[in-house]
Formats: structure tokens, sequence, C-alpha cells
């Protein structure tokens, strides 16, 4: 099968999903009878139920088993906050405008449009400038705006829709914007990710844990990206939209984090559980075999810590658990892996970084982010909020340490940075330690300053760096954070195509959807059909329907005189595990919807079965060996 | 005791539960190290346990048992929906500026304080102007922009900080705007209720549910007023804001709410399960008993439905729901009473409206607000996105019906109504049929054109109306709404009080602090205790814990050397219903928050023993008979 082909079926796959989904009200698009807002989803009944699911096994799976303690913080944040973080100055994208309309385009998706359109239909493309084209694809995410317009303007790129010119590129903050108060005098912002609610709490969740390390905060909450959308909306023959197939589930404006700060020490990133997951095996894709072009390859996790692969037992610890959760929550674990950021793509701070990355019909898409920051976020807020975001570790016996003092030379530091000096200085006393050692043997050190954010070089004669010795009774650190940020909304639309499949009705005439979740996931556990409309049968159904209830099942009831077929076949895409067919006053029939096998069960243990199997404390395998098959 | 005094133990009541609250981080205030923002408050780590658990639990007592449908829509909202609802046009509090500094106030607030003060302390004021100022209090909520400005002239109010002299009163409105997308050209806003997002979904909710009604649907989510608020942030020694105890924690600027809209014809508003409930009783505080100055008094929900007080049955079948749910949570009984709206708070399209009011030390605050609100919202979006939404009724045989035609004169409408004229002819056709009655027997007639929002007089030459004969298949009408919404944040709050005491330590030196929240609603079901610092206890409290965490039970584990009685107080503090002291290996003492009563329990039943007590299979009173008391 070539590329093409396969491009092909990867959309006619998409699209029987997405069909699906929307057909079921797995997703509505938001304000739809207002023609809806691109990048904006409402999960309906289905999906709805299928999200609480999987948020409710998160919090078992990572809240619950690990102690966490799990906060809830508002999504306004005064801009204060997400200047202190980063997000007001660079969480931006680069926008170019149609000069005659102001239509925006994002500059780096003309430009890659551009090259990608070039490269497929141009024959006369010569081979140097193929290849020129493709390394501009290669460096893309790395050019500054400058660069960026420049190519736009030296190969003459427009505005697609109207071929009008475009303005130079300009960075376009991807925040949503408000204002707290009547005033109009604070900024704010929606907050786009729950992490940094966390990190201002540093203190006092430190207090609440006893004041010891490790421990993880977990918050789950709304998430906001003001994104540029690249979007079609379709009109159907009511003039009602539908959703675009262009990235349209995957890339919205408005989603679910659900995301864990996991302090710890940075100097002892041992994690006490790791040897419960370090035996895991998976696809792993370490940032070498990226850059010398292998493939992922499965990788025992302990192997990957204990080689320095991954770069400490915590992270390794993460990584093993959200491959466990992603794997029980129905992903296929073939068409699963880690894959480790390449140096361009990590912050500069970033001890390691790995995202997990599950295949789907837009290709590899990340899903969860694994990260491990080192001592950047609370640092940055230490600074800013000028109270200390610390732990502290007492020593049991008073400890003599050598310590670095720093003297800076002042003229010398003025004459080099001028105004910026200050600033310097204070950076300059943060990093002394690895600064003395290189002065030393260099004569000259360069560094980095983060209120400046830019490189400085620091001569021999500017500062003095001395050594003293002296008693500590503690010591005081800045905690590395671990940080495992899960994307709910990709999680689920991946889960929808990984459980997606087809088959052929009873007679063969047509090819029936089903959704195969896993009974932890799927949004109704078992539906109830009276086999006829006879009022016996619907009382039966009201009985099993309420002791469904008081075990607290959730179920469908359909009582449409619809043959029996048709309503398997809807409650196949809707992903129900168990359809009881009540054709007796005494014992009805339960199918199970992968296998279509049949057993059953008396009215009275309707209930209990359900449970059991959907709890997962019996598999269809146990079931059926305990009770009667039915042949229909 | 008089009402000063009453006043002072309130305050010291409120006092002591908002302490203990932020002491162990129920809430903490948003940003705190940056000195936090106004209305905006986190859940620490057992402030969003009991949250989760009390949403949990309306999940299950709504959502499950009425098979309700979930959506979960976004919080960012288009204009266009606000607009058609009403929110961008009337959703506004009327605001003065200080005319130098422009600091804002709320204008009723500022007239509010004025003659409460003047009452409360000026010993001149004459019987005559007392009397005035009376009124004007009562009034308050009616006077128009105008009227508030003219009195707040009148009085020569000025700016309560500065003395300054003060703007007119203008509309401000309570929204948070924002802009989507980077054209800047979509105004939006942050959902003030998540309502809408259901209304705008009705007809595909109606599809999902086989095109029947009644049926419910039901949304969790975060909404935001942009409220101006009267508040004090104290700064403690350390310069760290302090929540101030001023309606602080119950009006907010973001929050969750869960809200139902139940659909009904509006000719049959009976609710197949009303005999559920219709024996409850409880303080109700009908409108009639308002206004006549008499006491909420008990009235058993079936009698007050067969009487006309609550307008129908499912709205009093809701009600009864609430009072279970709110009750089952830990409300006081005899704290909560259902208050229904005076005619001048409720919306002129309301059929009744109902809130469940919980009485603390801010007095009677309302928490659940239960209203018919008939067909306004599904016409108010039909009307403005040209979408029907509406129900359809299929007669088993086509119906001969009599039907109103209209036929306007023009020439007098247009004499009369000028420019409206369009506008009141189409809310005529829509009112027609209670109109001609009236216009046959007085010759013209009132009636509201909601989109002038004012009343007209319609004259009998203007229209002509006559009857007609036709066949119909079927009826298609606009369903009624009947919303229960709840505010879990001020729920969650007054349960804090209601659930808070003290009481005497075992030396009696001090006054200890318990939450005695049912076991639903505990953040944390149990702690555990190894009574002495060794290593034997300390396997024993883990292997414990494992076992919690198998069953899904949250607990803490206590391993600091602190006294054992240290430690109960602490874990009463947050509202633990079960200690468990590791004083053996082979078995551990279990202890009863409330009654402080002791159990001994084998160290492999425990998990077992705390389950069905936290789940509410057995109450204390079963597990105390099953097991020898221990005596400490």
């Amino acid at each position: 099968m070539d590329a093409a082909q396969e491009a092909q079926n990867r959309e006619a796959f998409r699209h029987a999903v997405v069909n699906t989904l929307e057909r079921r009200l797995f997703y509505i698009p938001s304000f739809k009878i207002y023609r809806g807002v691109a990048g904006l989803y409402d999960y309906g009944p289905p999906g709805c139920a299928v999200k609480s699911n999987v948020l409710a096994f998160w919090r078992q799976h990572f809240v619950l088993e690990e102690n966490m303690l799990e906060v809830d913080c508002p999504c306004v944040t005064p801009e204060v906050v997400l200047k202190a973080s980063g997000h007001v100055d660079k969480f931006t994208d680069l926008m170019v405008k149609d000069e005659k309309t102001g239509t925006c385009y994002r500059a780096d998706h003309l430009l890659k449009d551009y090259c990608n359109d070039k490269l497929e239909k141009d024959p006369n493309l010569s081979a140097e400038k193929a290849a020129e084209l493709r390394h501009v694809l290669a460096v893309l995410d790395d050019l500054s705006a400058e660069e960026l317009g420049a190519k736009i303007k030296g190969y003459g790129i427009t505005a697609p829709d109207t071929k009008n010119s475009l303005s130079d590129p300009y960075p376009f903050n991807l925040m949503f914007q408000t204002s707290i108060g009547p005033s109009g005098l604070s900024p704010g912002y929606m907050r786009p990710e729950t992490a940094q609610g966390i990190f201002v709490n540093f203190k006092d969740l430190y207090y609440y844990n006893g004041n010891k390390l490790p421990f993880a905060a977990a918050q789950i909450g709304q998430a906001f990206r003001n994104e540029t959308l690249g979007y079609v909306l379709l009109y159907d023959m009511h003039g009602l939209c539908e959703i675009s197939p262009r990235q349209g589930l995957l890339r919205v404006r408005e989603f679910t984090l659900a995301e864990i700060e996991h302090f710890v020490d940075p100097d002892d990133k041992s994690h006490p559980k790791f040897s419960e997951v370090a035996t895991l095996e998976f696809l792993m894709f370490p940032r070498e075999d990226q850059v010398s072009g292998r493939a992922a390859r499965r990788i025992p996790i302990g192997e990957a810590v204990s080689e320095g692969i991954v770069n400490n037992e915590t992270l390794g610890y993460f990584i093993g658990r959200v491959y466990l959760f992603l794997t029980q929550l129905g992903i296929d674990k073939d068409r699963l892996r880690f894959r480790q950021h390449l140096a361009n793509e990590m912050a500069h701070y970033a001890a390691d970084c790995w995202d997990a990355e599950i295949e789907c019909s837009y290709g590899w898409i990340e899903c969860v982010g694994i990260a491990d920051r080192s001592a950047y976020d609370l640092r940055a807020h230490t600074d800013k909020s000028g109270v200390p975001l610390v732990a502290h570790e007492k020593f049991p016996e008073p400890r003599e340490v050598e310590k670095l003092v720093i003297t800076p030379v002042k003229k010398e530091l003025g004459l080099a940075f001028k105004g910026s000096q200050k600033m310097v200085i204070e950076a300059l006393e943060k990093e002394a330690m690895e600064l003395k050692a290189t002065l030393e043997a260099k004569g000259e050190a360069e560094f980095h300053v983060c209120t400046l954010d830019k490189v400085v070089t620091i001569k021999n004669n500017m500062v003095s760096i001395s050594k003293e010795k002296k008693k500590e009774h503690q010591r005081v650190f800045t905690p590395s954070v671990i940080e495992p940020s899960f994307g709910i909304g990709r999680i689920i639309y991946c889960l929808y195509e990984h459980s997606f499949y087809t088959r052929a009705s009873r007679d063969g005439d047509e090819q029936l959807n089903v959704f195969g979740f896993p009974p932890l996931v799927a949004p109704i556990k078992c539906t109830v059909f009276p086999l006829v409309q006879n009022q016996q049968y619907e009382e039966v159904a009201k009985s099993i329907a309420r002791s469904l209830t008081a075990v607290g099942i959730t179920y469908k009831i359909d009582i449409t005189g619809t043959s029996i077929g048709k309503r398997y076949a809807r409650t196949d895409e809707l992903g129900v595990p168990l359809a009881i067919t009540v054709d007796s006053t005494s014992s009805v029939t339960i199918r199970e919807r992968d296998s279509k096998q049949q057993i059953r069960v008396n009215v009275d243990e309707v209930a209990s079965v359900v449970k059991e199997f959907t709890d997962g404390v019996s598999t269809w395998g146990d079931v059926l060996w305990r009770y009667p098959t039915h042949s229909s």
C-alpha cells in the first residue's frame, strides 16, 4: 500500500469514527444553532460519561494510589502570576495579517503549507531548491519573527484566501485576556494550564504535608488557549454545521487538564515504589534514536533509568504509571510510545522531558507530557512574589560547610552592564558555585540572567569569589518538580479511535459500528430491552433498572418496538458492554458486546452479575462459566 | 440575649469556623503569595476532597437516579448566545464612581449602608425620616438608575473612602469579557451560568432521548461573575493576607454550579415519582406568609402541591429531592427552608420559583434555586438562532382543531406604534389566544412585547382575530423548563458551619474543634496512627494503608511522635470519621470521631469495617455491636 492510499484509508477511518461520535452525541459542536465557534466542543451525554469515568479512574490511579494533595484553583488568574511564569511574555504565536481584510494567519503554518505544497506538487523543483525547503521545514520551530518574515517575503507568500500581501510577523498571546473587577485596572487571563495554581501554593502544601518531601499535588480543571485555527465548518442541508475533520477534536480552545506536580529533593530523585514498575516494558523513543534515525523500541523502564536514558527514578516511575493508566483505559500498547524531547524542544531549565504519544489517524499525538522541570517554577515565583518557596532539611548535628562568598567589583560590572548591573549581580549570587570553577579555569564565564533573558559574559576581574567556613543547622533548597500533565480530551479522542471497529450485520448487508470500550470507561454499563412491547416485560425491565440504580450502575432502557438486532446495533455503537433482553418474567438474556455471546441469568441476580463484570471483579470468561449460555 | 449579643456570637462562631477552615487548608485565598485577588479562593486538599464528594453524591442522587443526560459545555461563550439569553443587556449592577480616584462602588450598597447607618446611629432621626429610610430599604432592589442616582445625590452620599463626590449610576456588566480568536472581532464572555449550554443543545438532546418528553439534562461546571466586592484583605505579620470575614466565602467571582434543566410538556407537569416525596415535610415559606409577616412553617410537599402553593408536581418533586440531597449531605433540617420568590423577585415569564435557603452566621443564604421558567429560554434561542427548539406530540388520529387567525390592520397599528409595528405584530401572533377573549370582552387589551420589553395597549380596531377549523396531525410546542440550580460552594460553606462544634479537651484546659461530617462528605475517611514510633507498627500501618487503597478508601498516615490525644484532635479538626491506632501487630483500635468510642478490630478486618461504615452500609451502632469495645 502506498503512502497516498494509506492516507486515504486513515481519512476514511477517521470519518467513520467522527461521524459515529457526532451522530451519537459523544461530541456536539458548541453553540451549534448559532453556527458554532471554531475550537469549542461540548461533550454530549455519552461523551460526558466517558470523560467522567476517565477522570474518576485518574483520581483512583494517581491521587488516591499516591496519596496526592488534590487542589482546585480558579481559572481567572491575575497578570502578575502569569508574568512570573513567563506566559505573558512568551506564550505567543507569530501571526501575519492580510493587509487589506485583517484576517490573521499563523506565520509558521503559511510557510509550512508553502513548502509542503511546493515539494509535493511542483514538478520543476530543482534538487537544490527542494533541499532548501526541506531544511526550512526542519528548522521551522526555531525561526525568529524576523527570519519567518524574511522567508514569507522571499517566497512571495500571500494570504491564502485573497492573495493580498501580508504584514510582518507579530507575536499574538494565546491566553484569553479579561479584566478583574469593575475598575478595568486589573488585567487577568484565563489560565493556560493548571500548574501555576499549585506552584503558588507550594508553601502551604509543604506545611500540610508536615514539611516533608517528596509529595505530589494534583489538579483537574479547565485550561484555555486562544488558538488560531485552520478550521473548516461544513454546513449540512439544514444549515447546521458539522465538525470538520481537520484536527478538529484535537486542537481546541478550552480543554480539561489533569496535572501532577511532584516535589522532590533535587539531590535525591529516587522513588520508593520504583521497583513496582521497573520491569514494565514498552515503546520508548530516546533522543539519540530520533536523531540517528532509528525507530522507537521496547525498553524496560528499569533499564532506561539505570542506563541513564531516563534522567531519574521518579521521572521513570511516572512514565511507568502513565503507561499503566493509558493501557488500562483501553489505549493500544502498540500505538503508544514515550518520546524524549530533543534538545531544541526542551526548556533550558528542564532536566529531562518525555511525551506519551498515541498514534491515531492524525499521526502520533502528544497526550501526556512528563517533565522534570527542575526548580524553575518555584524559583520564578519566589523571585516575583518575594515569598521563599523552599524546603528545609534539618541536620541531626550542625555541619561545617564551605560557603562561597561573592564580592562584586561594582565599578567593572557597571562599566560592562550599565543599567542591568543589579540584575546581573543578583543572578550571579544564585549561580556562583558552577561559575567559580569556570572563572578560575578560563578567566571568563558565560551565564544566563533570567531577569534579562540573555546570556552575558563575566570576566575574572568583575567579581571575587572566595570560600568561607560556616556551621549550618539545616539545608535550605528549592525543590525540583516533576510534572506529568494530561490532556484529557486528546486521550479520550485517541481512545475512541483505538476502540472503534466495524463488523458485518447478521444478513451481511451492512457494516455495523462498535466502540469496544473496557467497562471502566463505557459511558453506560448496560442497556435493558423488553423483547416485545408488553406490560409484564416492561415491569420486569423497570425492576431491573431499579436494582441497577441501587448498586450504582448506569443503564439505558430501550422500550421501542424496534427489532432486537437493531437495538443491539444501537447499543454497540455507544460502546455499552452488556445488553439485557427481558424475554421472560423470571430470567433474562445478557449479551456481551464484543463476543456477542449470550447467557441466561435470573432476574434477581442481574444487577450483581452486571456489577461484578463492569467493576472488573470478574471477566466475561468467569461469568460465562457460571451461567448457561443462550442461543437465539 | 439581645440582637447585638447574638450578632457578636455569630461573628465569633464564624471566626472559629473560618479560622479552622483556613488553618487546615480547606480554603486558601487564591494567589496568596501575590496578596490574593478578592473573590477568588482555592480549595486546598481537604476542601477539594469535600467538593469532589459533594459532586459525586450530586451525580448519584440526581443524574443517575433520574437517568439525566449530563453534558459538559465550554466556559468561553460567544456574545450572540448571551445576547439571546438577556445577559449582555441585563446582567448588570448599577455602579457609581469616585469622581477623583475612579474607585467603583455598587450604588445600591452605598444607599443601603447609608440608610442602615442613619437608622442605627442617628439619635435625632425623626419618625417620618426613619419611615422614609425604611421604605427605601424595602424597595431598594426595584429602583432604577435614575431613582438610585437621585437618592444618592439627595442624601449627599459621597465615596466612603475619600468623601469625594460620586458619578451618576451606570450599568456595569457582571460577565468577564474576552475575545475569541486572534482577530479581536469576536467578543465572548466567560459564562455566568451553565444553563445556556443545555438550552442551545435542546434539539439534539430531545433527539437523543428518542424525541420524548419529559427528560432532564444536567451540567456541572465553572461559572463566572465579575462582582464588585465590598472586600477587606487582612494582612498578617508576614504580609500575607487572610480571608476577610465579610461574606468572603459566599460571594465569589468564580464558582462551581450544578444545574438541571428538566424539559416538560407545559400541559402536563405531573411527575411519575412524585408520590415518593409527597409525604416529606419540611420548612416552607410561601409568598403569602412572607407578605403577611408569618413565619416559615412545616408543610408536607404533597399538600403544598395539592393546595396550589407550589405550582406543579414536577417543581414539587425537585423541591423534595433537593431537601433529601441537602439533609443527606449533613445540612441541619431545622436551618433549611424553601422560600418562594415574591412577585417582584420573579422574572415575568416564570411560573413559580423557590429558593432552598440555609441559615448560617450570615443569615439565610440562597443555595439552590428551583424555578419553573416556562418556555422562556427555548423561545429566546429559537427567536435569535432561527432554529426551532420545539417538541412534537403526534396524535394517534388527526384532530380537528379551531385555529385563531390574526389579520393585523396595518394602518391602525402603524399609526399607534410606528417603527415598533413589526415587533408588536410578531408578538401579537404569539399570544393571540388569551388576547382574543380580552379584546372581545373589553375592546382593548394590554400585552407585553418581549422584543421591546414594554407593555402596549392594543385596541379592537387594530387587528381582526377569527377562528378557522383545521385538521392537525401533531401538536408542536415549546417545552417548559424546570431548573434546579445548585451553588455548590455555598452549600459546602453552610455544611462547614452546620458540621462544626467544639468540645473540651481531656484535661479540660482547651476547646477542641470538630467537623462532624457524615462519612459521605468527609475529606478523608480514616487516619492511621502507629501508637509509638517503631518499625513493626509502621509496617502494620503501611499494610493497613495498602488494604484501604485497594478498596478505594482515602486515609492519612500520621507517623509523628506526637501524643495520641493531639493526633486525635488534628484528625477531628479535619472531620475524619474514624481513627485507627496501631497498638499491636495483630489488632488495632478504631475510634469514632463524635462518640469517641473505641473498638478492637483484627488487622485483616480493618479495611472492610472502615468501608462498610463509610459507605453507609453499617452505622457505628451496628459496628459497635459486633466488636469488643476498647477503653484507653
